[in-house]
């Protein structure tokens, strides 16, 4: 297998059910992407949470590290909430044997002008290519987790 | 002026805001749905509202009214949250002189895979072919609001 | 059933082969259409013509009147190409005993601005409610066959 | 600035021309991709060839090599169409001090289930991430010109 795929969650999953008139997190979105996207690697796609990062624990942490960690795939990507998506990438800088890129959407991968598309295509890329690491793939640019934060008011991930 | 349209909010006009982490109505989506259509009538597109329908209050509707009411124009599109639409639909039923069609729709139009664009088209055919009336569209039928329910689990609008 | 769809070809249902580097008639795309409308009324979707409209001929327009003429549904949309609709719609004019809606698009209904989901929503209303008779919907507007010409270069139907 | 990206046409850019019932060459469809992802590195687009890649000549190719060659930029993603992208790939080898990346889409990029957005995101990360060469990057791969042929049956890019 090329790539593995753990979803967690957050906006790029979010999915809209009427019968609560309210967005919750569906299914992962990641899935139509690559199938659309016709790429031809090997992966797997499993869902491992499914939270707004906002209320993603210290043990839920715990759980995706350990969950990193088992994968014997050395090229993962994670799919994750913006909001704290910097606060994993840390938590997971003690896997040092994988390349890891987690990677986010500002619109909800259902919505038509969504960046989710764009930035799955943007962080395989950069897990095919990208030795042993923890990185951050978001707004077409790829971030250390100790060099990055979320601008929330420019909608937008910066250098610190 | 062929159709006046008076928007209300609803999953319709749903967008999401990243600095919110949450879904909020947001500027009327007909106007794109128009002009991405091609439509070659007259229209005006006003919002007078901006509430998911479960949050319209007695005031709301009585508003709604006065606005219909106040239209010189004779053909007019209501875009309307689900949950209460029928009981807006009622209370509209002293308008005799216009033809006043609501619509919503169970995704929001940003989505890709919405009913809103259909609906739209839905919609404003009956308003421009009806004669005076109070009428639903919803699921390509149209309903009298003495006679419609919305059923929440199936997520559409059907006959009592 | 409510509504008998006849499907004809033309720019409605083009979609792209990498193969041929080039663009034919597909399956037709008003299935997903009304699928993604979740419509809840019943319906047969049936291919009987896969062409351009340009390249429809005489013989061909007879096919489609018999075939208009042979259904026990009394609606009937029929999607067509958009350069002759109006000829077709003209040898239509012997049905009298059916509302007969034909309907196209600008753009393929694949494509992401496309015109052809608001177009199914108007004409599927307007077959609905109008009574016998056959009708010509594009741009938003209904047109009898005797007076309507597509405007090529502004990219619509108009009154002659 | 960051990234240079130079269009030569391709089905990427294919749009719809009802006047001409025939889809032709457009704009760059990449500028659209690019601000709805959000990216916040600088780039620039030129457009310096509007061709379907079966009608790219051995002129037009040395045309390529000649602006790639004449750029300050050292990251350049080049879109083009699939058919002689590895012709153009290996006209390209003789430049050695930039990285090259091309990519295109099986599907137009105005399509809604096009691979066109995916691919640009994998190809400017790969353009971010990859030292000094010449690279395709299609179907979630990335291959040297030497090695890769397409598969025109299957649709998709593969090793020889």
């Amino acid at each position: 297998m090329d790539l593995k795929i753990l979803c967690t969650g957050g906006t790029f999953d979010k999915v809209y059910y009427d019968a609560l008139s309210d967005y919750q997190i569906g299914e992962p979105q990641v899935e139509w992407i690559l199938q659309q996207a016709g790429v031809n690697f090997s992966y797997e796609i499993e869902s491992i949470l499914k939270k707004d990062s906002l209320e993603i624990t210290d043990q839920d942490r715990e759980y995706i590290v350990a969950k990193v960690k088992a994968q014997s795939c050395k090229k993962i990507v994670i799919t994750h909430g913006t909001d704290t998506m910097v606060e994993t990438a840390q938590a997971l800088k003690s896997v040092t044997d994988k390349t890891v890129v987690l990677v986010g959407a500002m619109q909800p991968a259902r919505f038509k002008d969504s960046d989710a598309t764009y930035n799955v295509g943007f962080a395989t890329s950069a897990a095919s290519v990208l030795s042993s690491g923890v990185y951050i793939a978001m707004n077409g640019q790829l971030f250390n987790a100790d060099e990055v934060k979320k601008n929330r008011d420019a909608g937008r991930f910066e250098n610190k």
